[in-house]
């Protein structure tokens, strides 16, 4: 007889509670192959005098984080992130990028043999050869596969049960077989890709082309140039992604952690709220300034990415094949007026091979 | 020396006198290769008395179909469809696809040797095999090649010289080549794909997709749901597609025709208006009654459409592989509850294998 499988989630933010709501409901009606408890590492604070942790474990329910849901009973939340991950060989990373590596340093010889991870996190590093995924960052840290697991998913829009999808990205099919168990739910459905960088590039590129969208939407111009931006937004996603990963496919673009996750961040979001009021603003207020004004405490992640990217752009010689990821650092960071946002584009030669790398 | 490139227009509606002010305007700076002369076949009708090829012949400007923008003078209006493309060897079909068949008899046996069409349709026809492209109607009526362009077009915005673009779906790169030159404009950028049924069928099939999206908003769901219901479309058009033409190409949904047409589509257009008030309606209101009550006269082609497309299906016993099609289908001709919506989707296996088909 094999061992049960049993889950550890890694952070317990909006969507880490949103995650710890599905799977513990998921693993308790399968105790033929999965242990029921799921713990869940928090980050120990206090809510109104109480551990949060001692909150989720009496009252079964993450106040801070996501608030009027209910915990199943089977989920356990633990200070401690060695304690978390104790027998456990299914890892769910759902936690801000920046904690990625200290958390697994503490983690390291730690976790069970044969385990495997998978990451929710929506974000990439780059460093001087390109992107470095938060999949490698964790299958290098910990010596163990790691799948992604991406899509159009609002967190709270899940926790209240509303029809969503998702794509898992990747290597190992057995593994993707178990994740698909874990995770989807009727109003939760899970697609697979076997192209990891395809499907968590987007998460990460995405939040750039939403800039776009928001200037299109602060400038007044209208449905085709907003639908054409976001097009020119996801070819550059898509050129982007085959340039530094060889097997990336296009498919894995149709999948939700693709157009669909796109879709949602160029309609709804803060990337694009914040630069519909810079381009109305008209270069008198900062991103800056936005971020603070608009967003209520949470971060702005387009700007940043748009920064990096440029970075590797430049250091590449890529920036000319690059035209509208370029002209929206150019505007974010060098001053350059948001009403020249269309130039390149309207001068910029389309292919006629069909080929749209 | 070989002759000049000539073209005629066939139809002047609204968004064939924003092509005819495109087209008119590039052949007439390019006469080293194109007679400037752009004849426009423009049904004959009496605007406040007086004909309105005369009334575009002495003003420059369809007061009926394109007020207040003014067309090149090299932009002829003639009533006649034979005298239209006397001379002609690039067709440009822009009329409702009801009156393509009537027309082309007309023209048979009356067009240049060597001429090639192009047609900006959208919409299919169906048969007992299945589709019937509008582009192969023109082709086998005439004797022609015929391409296509499509894109997310909404033809007034594109008359304000708003950004836009269009994808050319293609077997004659030499014909496409010329299409971009006679369409290409700073503001309307042409892109190709040689895969005519690509471009061509989600012109017609987005259509459904958009009912959809408007059950969705009148049923007051989220983002997420949104995003999922559009991207399920998407793979149904990708699938029929496919089904029915063996080299249609992945690439193609990332064109303008594609993935653009259909967000603009779900986004805005008539056919997710009218879907909203009838998931508002509670099935209170018939399709008929809104069409009525909300298009001002204009005609909804997605619940024709759906109706057509569940046919083919049932004839090829293909339903259970379509079931957004299907449901939709349901909910506007059988009378089931639009809440019920989502019941297939949510019970749908999605593959793990990234095989979207």
């Amino acid at each position: 007889m094999t061992e049960k499988h049993k889950v550890a989630i890694l952070g317990s933010g909006n969507w880490g509670s949103t995650v710890a709501k599905i799977v513990g409901s998921n693993v308790k009606t399968k105790t033929e192959s999965f242990d029921p408890e799921v713990r869940v590492w928090v980050y120990e604070e206090l809510v109104d005098g109480r551990k949060l942790t001692e909150i989720i474990n009496s009252d079964h329910e993450n106040v801070k984080y996501l608030p009027g849901k209910k915990l199943p009973e089977n989920v356990v939340a633990v200070p401690d992130p060695i304690e978390a991950v104790a027998g456990a060989d299914i890892l769910v990373f759902v936690l801000p990028h920046q904690f990625v590596r200290g958390l697994c340093a503490k983690l390291r010889g730690n976790v069970r043999e044969g385990a495997f991870a998978v990451s929710l996190i929506k974000g990439v590093e780059f460093d001087e050869n390109g992107i470095v995924l938060i999949s490698d960052v964790i299958s290098k840290e910990l010596g163990v596969e790691c799948s992604v697991l991406m899509g159009a998913n609002i967190a709270n829009e899940i926790a209240d049960e509303q029809f969503s999808e998702a794509t898992i990205g990747y290597k190992n099919a057995a593994h993707a077989k178990l994740l698909q168990i874990i995770f989807q739910k009727p109003y939760f459905r899970i697609a697979g890709a076997p192209d990891i960088p395809g499907v968590e590039i987007c998460g990460a590129l995405k939040n750039v082309v939403a800039l776009g969208a928001g200037f299109c939407d602060g400038l007044g111009y209208g449905n085709n140039t907003k639908a054409a931006v976001i097009r020119f937004g996801l070819l550059e996603m898509v050129r982007f992604a085959k340039k530094f990963f060889k097997n990336v496919q296009y498919t894995t673009f149709l999948q939700s952690s693709g157009v669909a996750d796109l879709i949602t961040t160029c309609y709804g979001g803060r990337n694009r709220k914040c630069a519909e009021a810079f381009a109305r603003a008209g270069g008198r207020k900062s991103f800056e300034e936005l971020e603070v004004e608009l967003l209520n405490g949470q971060k702005l992640q387009g700007t940043l990415t748009a920064k990096e990217v440029h970075e590797v752009l430049q250091r590449q010689k890529l920036m000319k094949e690059f035209p509208f990821f370029e002209v929206i650092y150019d505007i974010v960071y060098e001053g350059r007026p948001v009403e020249q946002f269309l130039q390149e584009l309207s001068e910029k030669e389309l292919s006629l091979e069909g080929n749209i790398e």
